[in-house]
Protein backbone atom coordinates (compact mmCIF):
# COMPACT_ATOMS: atom_id res chain seq x y z
CA UNK A 1 0.00 0.00 0.00
CA UNK A 2 1.24 3.61 -0.63
CA UNK A 3 -0.49 6.36 0.24
CA UNK A 4 1.56 9.46 0.29
CA UNK A 5 -1.61 11.68 0.51
CA UNK A 6 -1.91 10.57 3.75
CA UNK A 7 1.04 13.00 5.09
CA UNK A 8 -1.54 15.88 3.76
CA UNK A 9 -4.46 14.46 5.70
CA UNK A 10 -1.77 14.36 9.00
CA UNK A 11 -0.73 18.06 8.07
CA UNK A 12 -4.74 19.21 7.83
CA UNK A 13 -5.48 18.00 11.38
CA UNK A 14 -6.98 20.27 13.53
CA UNK A 15 -9.25 20.01 16.12
CA UNK A 16 -12.62 19.75 16.33
CA UNK A 17 -15.24 21.09 18.63
CA UNK A 18 -18.37 21.59 17.15
CA UNK A 19 -19.93 18.24 15.38
CA UNK A 20 -23.04 17.36 13.88
CA UNK A 21 -25.70 15.24 15.29
CA UNK A 22 -24.81 11.80 13.20
CA UNK A 23 -23.94 8.64 15.05
CA UNK A 24 -20.84 6.65 14.50
CA UNK A 25 -21.10 3.25 12.93
CA UNK A 26 -20.64 0.81 16.26
CA UNK A 27 -18.50 -1.10 13.01
CA UNK A 28 -16.68 1.81 12.26
CA UNK A 29 -16.06 2.24 15.84
CA UNK A 30 -14.22 -0.60 16.55
CA UNK A 31 -12.53 -0.65 13.48
CA UNK A 32 -11.38 2.90 15.15
CA UNK A 33 -10.11 1.04 18.14
CA UNK A 34 -8.76 -1.96 16.24
CA UNK A 35 -6.00 0.73 14.47
CA UNK A 36 -5.04 1.91 17.57
CA UNK A 37 -4.31 -1.56 19.21
CA UNK A 38 -2.17 -2.17 16.18
CA UNK A 39 0.00 0.72 17.16
CA UNK A 40 3.61 -0.29 18.42
CA UNK A 41 3.77 -1.31 21.82
CA UNK A 42 6.83 -0.56 24.35
CA UNK A 43 7.68 -4.54 24.61
CA UNK A 44 4.71 -5.72 23.62
CA UNK A 45 2.88 -4.34 27.07
CA UNK A 46 -0.44 -3.38 25.13
CA UNK A 47 -1.19 -1.06 28.63
CA UNK A 48 -3.96 0.46 27.04
CA UNK A 49 -7.78 0.64 28.09
CA UNK A 50 -10.24 2.90 26.70
CA UNK A 51 -13.45 4.01 28.40
CA UNK A 52 -16.68 4.49 25.87
CA UNK A 53 -18.77 6.96 27.53
CA UNK A 54 -22.48 6.63 26.54
CA UNK A 55 -24.52 7.64 29.95
CA UNK A 56 -25.48 10.99 29.71
CA UNK A 57 -25.22 11.07 33.27
CA UNK A 58 -21.62 10.55 32.92
CA UNK A 59 -20.97 12.49 30.06
CA UNK A 60 -22.74 15.36 31.69
CA UNK A 61 -19.94 14.82 34.55
CA UNK A 62 -17.13 14.77 32.51
CA UNK A 63 -18.26 18.20 30.08
CA UNK A 64 -18.50 20.06 33.87
CA UNK A 65 -14.67 18.11 35.29
CA UNK A 66 -12.93 19.12 32.40
CA UNK A 67 -13.89 22.70 32.33
CA UNK A 68 -17.25 23.43 30.80
CA UNK A 69 -16.75 21.64 27.57
CA UNK A 70 -19.87 21.45 25.72
CA UNK A 71 -18.81 19.06 22.89
CA UNK A 72 -17.47 16.47 25.96
CA UNK A 73 -21.82 15.96 26.30
CA UNK A 74 -22.30 16.47 22.96
CA UNK A 75 -20.25 14.57 21.02
CA UNK A 76 -21.06 11.43 19.06
CA UNK A 77 -18.53 9.12 20.98
CA UNK A 78 -16.55 10.27 23.90
CA UNK A 79 -13.58 8.44 25.07
CA UNK A 80 -10.59 8.10 27.88
CA UNK A 81 -7.60 6.65 27.16
CA UNK A 82 -6.20 4.89 30.83
CA UNK A 83 -2.76 3.57 30.79
CA UNK A 84 -3.43 -0.12 32.30
CA UNK A 85 -0.86 -1.37 33.65
CA UNK A 86 -3.16 -3.65 36.38
CA UNK A 87 -4.24 -5.69 33.60
CA UNK A 88 -0.41 -6.47 33.19
CA UNK A 89 0.02 -6.69 37.27
CA UNK A 90 -3.24 -9.35 37.41
CA UNK A 91 -1.86 -11.43 34.59
CA UNK A 92 2.05 -11.88 35.13
CA UNK A 93 1.34 -11.93 38.86
CA UNK A 94 -0.80 -14.93 38.84
CA UNK A 95 1.75 -16.21 36.55
CA UNK A 96 4.33 -15.72 38.75
CA UNK A 97 1.93 -16.78 41.99
CA UNK A 98 3.26 -13.91 44.22
CA UNK A 99 2.68 -9.80 43.61
CA UNK A 100 4.96 -8.55 41.28
CA UNK A 101 5.78 -5.05 40.84
CA UNK A 102 4.35 -2.37 38.54
CA UNK A 103 5.62 0.62 40.73
CA UNK A 104 8.64 1.86 38.66
CA UNK A 105 8.22 4.76 36.63
CA UNK A 106 10.24 3.19 34.02
CA UNK A 107 6.39 1.27 33.73
CA UNK A 108 4.73 4.74 34.17
CA UNK A 109 6.17 5.86 31.03
CA UNK A 110 6.02 3.41 29.11
CA UNK A 111 2.14 2.50 29.36
CA UNK A 112 1.64 6.65 28.80
CA UNK A 113 3.57 6.20 25.83
CA UNK A 114 1.68 3.35 24.63
CA UNK A 115 -2.02 5.12 24.99
CA UNK A 116 -0.88 8.22 23.29
CA UNK A 117 0.45 5.76 19.93
CA UNK A 118 -3.02 3.87 20.52
CA UNK A 119 -4.56 6.81 20.64
CA UNK A 120 -2.90 8.80 17.49
CA UNK A 121 -3.56 5.71 15.40
CA UNK A 122 -7.50 5.76 16.70
CA UNK A 123 -7.62 10.05 15.76
CA UNK A 124 -5.87 9.63 12.25
CA UNK A 125 -8.06 6.50 11.63
CA UNK A 126 -10.85 8.39 12.59
CA UNK A 127 -10.15 11.63 10.49
CA UNK A 128 -9.24 9.34 7.35
CA UNK A 129 -12.81 7.99 7.63
CA UNK A 130 -14.38 12.03 7.60
CA UNK A 131 -14.74 12.22 11.47
CA UNK A 132 -13.28 14.92 13.64
CA UNK A 133 -11.34 14.77 16.72
CA UNK A 134 -10.40 16.95 19.93
CA UNK A 135 -8.36 15.44 22.75
CA UNK A 136 -9.89 16.27 26.35
CA UNK A 137 -6.37 16.78 28.52
CA UNK A 138 -9.08 18.24 30.63
CA UNK A 139 -10.42 15.33 32.43
CA UNK A 140 -6.75 15.57 34.23
CA UNK A 141 -8.22 18.68 36.00
CA UNK A 142 -9.77 16.38 38.35
CA UNK A 143 -8.08 12.60 37.77
CA UNK A 144 -9.39 11.68 41.21
CA UNK A 145 -12.89 12.43 40.16
CA UNK A 146 -12.41 10.09 36.75
CA UNK A 147 -11.35 7.41 38.76
CA UNK A 148 -14.49 7.33 40.73
CA UNK A 149 -16.72 7.72 37.67
CA UNK A 150 -14.83 4.78 35.97
CA UNK A 151 -14.59 2.53 39.01
CA UNK A 152 -10.64 2.88 37.72
CA UNK A 153 -8.46 0.20 39.74
CA UNK A 154 -4.60 1.17 41.15
CA UNK A 155 -2.45 0.86 37.88
CA UNK A 156 -5.10 2.44 35.87
CA UNK A 157 -4.76 6.76 35.16
CA UNK A 158 -7.12 8.31 32.71
CA UNK A 159 -4.50 10.30 30.38
CA UNK A 160 -7.12 11.93 28.71
CA UNK A 161 -10.15 12.02 26.93
CA UNK A 162 -11.26 12.28 22.75
CA UNK A 163 -14.34 13.62 21.49
CA UNK A 164 -15.41 12.01 18.13
CA UNK A 165 -17.88 12.90 15.65
CA UNK A 166 -18.98 14.06 11.92
CA UNK A 167 -17.61 17.70 12.14
CA UNK A 168 -19.67 21.04 12.25
CA UNK A 169 -16.71 23.16 11.29
CA UNK A 170 -13.57 23.92 9.46
CA UNK A 171 -10.84 25.60 11.68
CA UNK A 172 -7.91 27.27 10.52
CA UNK A 173 -4.50 25.37 11.24
CA UNK A 174 -3.05 26.60 14.38
CA UNK A 175 0.58 27.49 13.25
CA UNK A 176 3.38 24.96 14.41
CA UNK A 177 7.12 26.20 15.50
CA UNK A 178 9.49 26.35 12.70
CA UNK A 179 10.84 22.60 11.34
CA UNK A 180 14.88 23.77 12.22
CA UNK A 181 13.95 24.76 15.49
CA UNK A 182 12.74 20.70 16.48
CA UNK A 183 14.69 19.30 13.98
CA UNK A 184 18.27 18.73 15.51
CA UNK A 185 21.61 17.35 13.80
CA UNK A 186 23.69 15.04 16.21
CA UNK A 187 23.18 17.33 19.04
CA UNK A 188 20.10 19.08 20.70
CA UNK A 189 20.67 22.87 19.88
CA UNK A 190 18.90 25.64 22.38
CA UNK A 191 15.80 27.97 22.09
CA UNK A 192 18.90 30.21 22.67
CA UNK A 193 20.28 29.15 19.46
CA UNK A 194 17.08 30.06 17.40
CA UNK A 195 15.91 32.97 19.04
CA UNK A 196 15.30 35.12 15.78
CA UNK A 197 13.71 32.12 14.19
CA UNK A 198 10.99 31.44 17.19
CA UNK A 199 10.39 35.63 17.81
CA UNK A 200 9.20 35.80 14.13
CA UNK A 201 6.72 32.45 14.82
CA UNK A 202 5.45 34.45 18.11
CA UNK A 203 4.83 37.16 15.63
CA UNK A 204 2.86 34.82 13.40
CA UNK A 205 1.07 33.14 16.46
CA UNK A 206 -0.03 36.38 17.59
CA UNK A 207 -1.44 37.29 13.90
CA UNK A 208 -3.17 34.24 14.20
CA UNK A 209 -4.92 34.98 17.56
CA UNK A 210 -5.48 38.55 16.31
CA UNK A 211 -7.33 37.59 12.95
CA UNK A 212 -9.18 34.52 14.41
CA UNK A 213 -10.51 36.85 17.40
CA UNK A 214 -11.25 39.74 15.27
CA UNK A 215 -8.62 41.43 17.14
CA UNK A 216 -9.72 40.81 20.62
CA UNK A 217 -6.90 38.27 21.54
CA UNK A 218 -3.05 39.38 21.33
CA UNK A 219 -0.91 36.88 22.22
CA UNK A 220 2.37 35.30 21.15
CA UNK A 221 3.31 31.73 21.59
CA UNK A 222 6.21 32.42 24.46
CA UNK A 223 3.22 34.52 25.87
CA UNK A 224 0.73 31.72 25.67
CA UNK A 225 3.61 29.33 27.56
CA UNK A 226 4.28 31.86 29.94
CA UNK A 227 0.66 32.12 31.09
CA UNK A 228 0.48 28.63 31.02
CA UNK A 229 3.65 27.60 33.32
CA UNK A 230 2.29 29.64 36.06
CA UNK A 231 -1.17 28.14 35.49
CA UNK A 232 -1.73 24.87 34.20
CA UNK A 233 0.18 22.73 36.67
CA UNK A 234 -2.23 20.08 38.34
CA UNK A 235 -0.41 20.59 41.32
CA UNK A 236 -2.43 17.28 43.13
CA UNK A 237 -0.43 14.94 40.00
CA UNK A 238 2.24 13.15 41.78
CA UNK A 239 0.44 12.60 44.67
CA UNK A 240 -2.76 11.59 42.65
CA UNK A 241 -0.69 8.67 40.51
CA UNK A 242 0.85 7.39 43.64
CA UNK A 243 -2.30 6.55 45.00
CA UNK A 244 -3.15 5.01 41.98
CA UNK A 245 -0.33 2.89 42.74
CA UNK A 246 2.57 4.55 39.36
CA UNK A 247 5.58 5.88 40.25
CA UNK A 248 6.44 4.89 43.73
CA UNK A 249 10.42 4.76 42.81
CA UNK B 1 -10.22 13.97 2.00
CA UNK B 2 -11.53 10.48 2.88
CA UNK B 3 -8.94 7.82 2.89
CA UNK B 4 -10.58 4.69 4.41
CA UNK B 5 -7.93 2.66 3.38
CA UNK B 6 -5.61 3.88 6.11
CA UNK B 7 -7.21 2.10 8.89
CA UNK B 8 -5.74 -0.80 7.01
CA UNK B 9 -2.31 0.36 6.51
CA UNK B 10 -2.10 0.96 10.83
CA UNK B 11 -3.74 -2.49 10.80
CA UNK B 12 -0.96 -4.19 9.17
CA UNK B 13 1.77 -2.20 11.18
CA UNK B 14 4.73 -4.10 12.41
CA UNK B 15 7.96 -3.38 13.29
CA UNK B 16 10.76 -3.42 10.72
CA UNK B 17 14.41 -4.18 11.86
CA UNK B 18 15.98 -5.16 8.67
CA UNK B 19 16.66 -2.71 5.99
CA UNK B 20 17.79 -2.08 2.34
CA UNK B 21 20.59 0.54 1.77
CA UNK B 22 18.56 3.28 0.48
CA UNK B 23 18.14 6.69 1.67
CA UNK B 24 15.69 8.33 2.39
CA UNK B 25 15.16 11.50 0.66
CA UNK B 26 15.76 14.78 2.65
CA UNK B 27 12.63 16.42 1.39
CA UNK B 28 10.37 13.27 2.77
CA UNK B 29 12.14 13.17 5.66
CA UNK B 30 11.14 17.04 6.40
CA UNK B 31 7.52 16.35 4.81
CA UNK B 32 7.23 13.48 8.27
CA UNK B 33 8.43 15.59 10.59
CA UNK B 34 6.45 18.07 9.40
CA UNK B 35 3.00 15.56 9.99
CA UNK B 36 4.59 14.79 13.27
CA UNK B 37 4.41 18.84 13.98
CA UNK B 38 0.78 18.87 12.76
CA UNK B 39 -0.11 16.11 15.75
CA UNK B 40 -2.46 17.61 18.64
CA UNK B 41 -0.48 18.67 21.62
CA UNK B 42 -1.47 19.64 25.10
CA UNK B 43 -2.43 23.27 25.36
CA UNK B 44 -0.26 24.58 22.44
CA UNK B 45 3.10 23.52 24.36
CA UNK B 46 4.64 21.84 21.33
CA UNK B 47 6.74 19.99 23.83
CA UNK B 48 8.76 17.87 20.97
CA UNK B 49 12.62 18.12 19.47
CA UNK B 50 13.68 15.20 17.18
CA UNK B 51 17.47 14.68 16.97
CA UNK B 52 18.44 13.09 14.10
CA UNK B 53 21.76 10.85 14.23
CA UNK B 54 23.64 10.80 11.75
CA UNK B 55 27.34 10.45 13.01
CA UNK B 56 28.30 6.81 12.41
CA UNK B 57 30.03 6.98 15.54
CA UNK B 58 27.62 7.97 17.54
CA UNK B 59 24.98 5.80 15.54
CA UNK B 60 27.50 3.19 16.73
CA UNK B 61 27.34 4.02 20.35
CA UNK B 62 23.42 4.26 20.24
CA UNK B 63 23.23 0.49 18.75
CA UNK B 64 25.39 -0.44 22.07
CA UNK B 65 23.55 1.23 24.72
CA UNK B 66 19.87 -0.17 22.72
CA UNK B 67 21.35 -3.60 23.79
CA UNK B 68 23.45 -4.25 20.54
CA UNK B 69 20.61 -3.33 18.11
CA UNK B 70 22.76 -3.45 14.90
CA UNK B 71 19.89 -1.71 12.84
CA UNK B 72 20.03 1.65 14.91
CA UNK B 73 23.79 1.22 13.38
CA UNK B 74 22.40 0.64 9.56
CA UNK B 75 19.38 1.95 9.16
CA UNK B 76 18.87 4.53 6.56
CA UNK B 77 17.84 7.08 9.98
CA UNK B 78 17.64 7.20 13.40
CA UNK B 79 15.77 10.16 14.99
CA UNK B 80 15.25 10.48 18.94
CA UNK B 81 12.52 11.97 19.98
CA UNK B 82 12.68 14.40 23.22
CA UNK B 83 9.72 15.76 25.76
CA UNK B 84 11.25 19.06 26.10
CA UNK B 85 9.73 20.97 28.28
CA UNK B 86 13.49 23.11 28.01
CA UNK B 87 12.75 25.34 25.30
CA UNK B 88 9.56 26.53 26.86
CA UNK B 89 11.07 27.03 29.88
CA UNK B 90 13.20 29.61 28.27
CA UNK B 91 10.85 31.42 26.57
CA UNK B 92 8.21 31.42 28.78
CA UNK B 93 10.90 32.53 31.59
CA UNK B 94 12.17 35.33 29.44
CA UNK B 95 8.32 36.67 28.69
CA UNK B 96 7.93 36.31 32.73
CA UNK B 97 11.41 38.32 33.56
CA UNK B 98 11.76 34.86 36.42
CA UNK B 99 12.61 31.66 36.05
CA UNK B 100 9.83 29.60 35.44
CA UNK B 101 8.42 26.03 37.09
CA UNK B 102 8.63 23.24 34.91
CA UNK B 103 9.15 20.59 37.61
CA UNK B 104 5.47 19.57 38.06
CA UNK B 105 4.47 16.01 37.21
CA UNK B 106 1.63 16.63 34.95
CA UNK B 107 4.04 18.96 32.99
CA UNK B 108 6.10 15.97 32.35
CA UNK B 109 3.45 13.82 31.41
CA UNK B 110 1.67 16.52 28.71
CA UNK B 111 5.44 16.68 27.26
CA UNK B 112 5.51 12.76 27.08
CA UNK B 113 2.03 12.74 25.45
CA UNK B 114 3.03 15.66 22.81
CA UNK B 115 6.14 13.28 21.78
CA UNK B 116 4.49 10.35 21.48
CA UNK B 117 1.38 11.82 19.41
CA UNK B 118 4.18 13.14 17.32
CA UNK B 119 6.21 10.23 16.68
CA UNK B 120 3.22 8.02 15.68
CA UNK B 121 2.47 10.55 13.12
CA UNK B 122 5.73 10.38 11.72
CA UNK B 123 5.25 6.52 11.68
CA UNK B 124 2.17 6.49 10.05
CA UNK B 125 3.18 9.05 7.61
CA UNK B 126 6.69 7.14 7.50
CA UNK B 127 4.43 4.01 6.32
CA UNK B 128 2.51 5.28 4.06
CA UNK B 129 5.12 6.66 2.21
CA UNK B 130 6.27 2.71 1.98
CA UNK B 131 8.94 3.28 5.10
CA UNK B 132 9.37 1.09 7.85
CA UNK B 133 10.12 1.95 11.39
CA UNK B 134 10.92 0.25 14.64
CA UNK B 135 10.66 2.32 17.75
CA UNK B 136 13.57 1.73 20.05
CA UNK B 137 12.55 2.16 23.82
CA UNK B 138 16.03 0.34 24.33
CA UNK B 139 17.75 4.28 24.60
CA UNK B 140 16.00 4.27 28.01
CA UNK B 141 18.75 1.72 29.11
CA UNK B 142 20.69 4.45 29.87
CA UNK B 143 19.14 7.75 29.24
CA UNK B 144 22.35 9.70 31.03
CA UNK B 145 24.22 8.96 28.68
CA UNK B 146 21.68 9.66 25.92
CA UNK B 147 21.77 12.71 27.47
CA UNK B 148 25.87 13.08 27.19
CA UNK B 149 25.98 11.98 23.75
CA UNK B 150 23.45 14.51 22.34
CA UNK B 151 24.23 17.53 24.88
CA UNK B 152 20.64 17.36 26.26
CA UNK B 153 20.10 20.34 28.50
CA UNK B 154 17.62 20.28 31.82
CA UNK B 155 14.09 19.52 30.58
CA UNK B 156 14.82 17.40 27.43
CA UNK B 157 14.52 13.73 28.13
CA UNK B 158 14.59 11.41 25.19
CA UNK B 159 11.94 9.08 25.69
CA UNK B 160 12.64 6.74 22.50
CA UNK B 161 14.46 5.99 19.22
CA UNK B 162 13.39 5.25 15.91
CA UNK B 163 14.89 3.72 13.16
CA UNK B 164 13.45 4.29 9.59
CA UNK B 165 14.35 2.91 6.35
CA UNK B 166 13.24 0.71 3.72
CA UNK B 167 11.72 -2.43 4.47
CA UNK B 168 13.88 -6.09 4.06
CA UNK B 169 11.83 -7.97 5.58
CA UNK B 170 8.08 -8.64 5.94
CA UNK B 171 6.91 -10.05 9.57
CA UNK B 172 3.87 -11.72 10.47
CA UNK B 173 1.51 -9.32 12.52
CA UNK B 174 1.90 -9.86 16.06
CA UNK B 175 -1.36 -10.33 17.89
CA UNK B 176 -3.46 -7.98 19.72
CA UNK B 177 -5.30 -8.89 23.38
CA UNK B 178 -9.12 -8.96 22.25
CA UNK B 179 -10.80 -5.95 21.27
CA UNK B 180 -13.54 -6.50 24.03
CA UNK B 181 -10.50 -6.99 26.98
CA UNK B 182 -9.46 -3.46 25.92
CA UNK B 183 -12.73 -1.59 25.21
CA UNK B 184 -14.66 -0.98 28.13
CA UNK B 185 -18.35 0.59 28.26
CA UNK B 186 -18.87 3.34 30.95
CA UNK B 187 -16.98 1.71 33.32
CA UNK B 188 -13.60 0.01 34.00
CA UNK B 189 -13.74 -3.93 33.60
CA UNK B 190 -10.87 -5.74 35.39
CA UNK B 191 -8.73 -8.47 33.93
CA UNK B 192 -10.37 -10.92 36.15
CA UNK B 193 -13.81 -10.29 34.01
CA UNK B 194 -12.05 -11.73 31.09
CA UNK B 195 -9.76 -14.68 32.09
CA UNK B 196 -11.17 -16.79 29.99
CA UNK B 197 -10.51 -14.21 27.04
CA UNK B 198 -6.65 -13.64 27.77
CA UNK B 199 -6.51 -17.31 28.56
CA UNK B 200 -7.75 -17.38 24.69
CA UNK B 201 -5.42 -14.98 23.87
CA UNK B 202 -2.38 -16.11 25.58
CA UNK B 203 -2.57 -19.82 23.63
CA UNK B 204 -2.93 -17.86 20.76
CA UNK B 205 0.68 -15.77 21.60
CA UNK B 206 2.21 -19.27 22.51
CA UNK B 207 1.05 -20.38 19.25
CA UNK B 208 2.42 -17.21 17.52
CA UNK B 209 5.82 -17.37 18.89
CA UNK B 210 6.13 -21.87 18.34
CA UNK B 211 5.46 -20.74 14.67
CA UNK B 212 8.23 -17.77 14.22
CA UNK B 213 10.24 -19.69 16.39
CA UNK B 214 10.11 -23.00 14.28
CA UNK B 215 9.47 -24.29 18.09
CA UNK B 216 12.28 -23.08 20.40
CA UNK B 217 10.75 -19.93 21.74
CA UNK B 218 6.86 -20.93 24.08
CA UNK B 219 5.55 -18.21 25.71
CA UNK B 220 2.63 -16.93 26.82
CA UNK B 221 1.58 -12.94 27.16
CA UNK B 222 0.59 -13.05 30.58
CA UNK B 223 4.30 -15.23 31.20
CA UNK B 224 6.45 -12.77 29.07
CA UNK B 225 4.61 -9.56 31.06
CA UNK B 226 5.36 -11.70 34.08
CA UNK B 227 8.97 -12.53 33.00
CA UNK B 228 9.26 -8.97 31.86
CA UNK B 229 7.92 -7.11 35.03
CA UNK B 230 10.89 -8.98 36.91
CA UNK B 231 13.66 -7.74 34.51
CA UNK B 232 12.60 -4.39 32.29
CA UNK B 233 11.98 -2.12 35.04
CA UNK B 234 15.02 0.40 34.38
CA UNK B 235 15.26 1.24 38.37
CA UNK B 236 17.35 4.57 37.62
CA UNK B 237 14.56 6.04 35.29
CA UNK B 238 12.91 8.42 38.68
CA UNK B 239 16.58 9.39 39.76
CA UNK B 240 17.61 10.41 36.12
CA UNK B 241 14.05 11.92 35.61
CA UNK B 242 14.60 14.31 38.60
CA UNK B 243 18.31 14.99 37.49
CA UNK B 244 16.67 16.61 34.43
CA UNK B 245 14.49 18.61 35.93
CA UNK B 246 11.02 17.07 36.23
CA UNK B 247 8.63 16.12 38.12
CA UNK B 248 10.68 17.67 41.17
CA UNK B 249 6.78 17.67 42.61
Amino acid sequence: MHLPQITELLRQHRSIRRFTDQAIDPVLLNDLITAGQSASTSSYIQAVSVVQVNDAGLRNQFAELAGGQKYVQTAAEFLVFCADLNRNSQRASRVAGEALDFAWTEQFVTAVVDTALFAQNVVISAEANGLGCCYIGGIRNNPQRVTELLALPDLVFPVFGLCLGYPDQSPERKPRLPLTTVLHKDRYQSALEFAAEIDGYDAHVRDYYERRSQGKLTMTWSEQMSKQAQTQTREFMQEYLKTQGFMHK
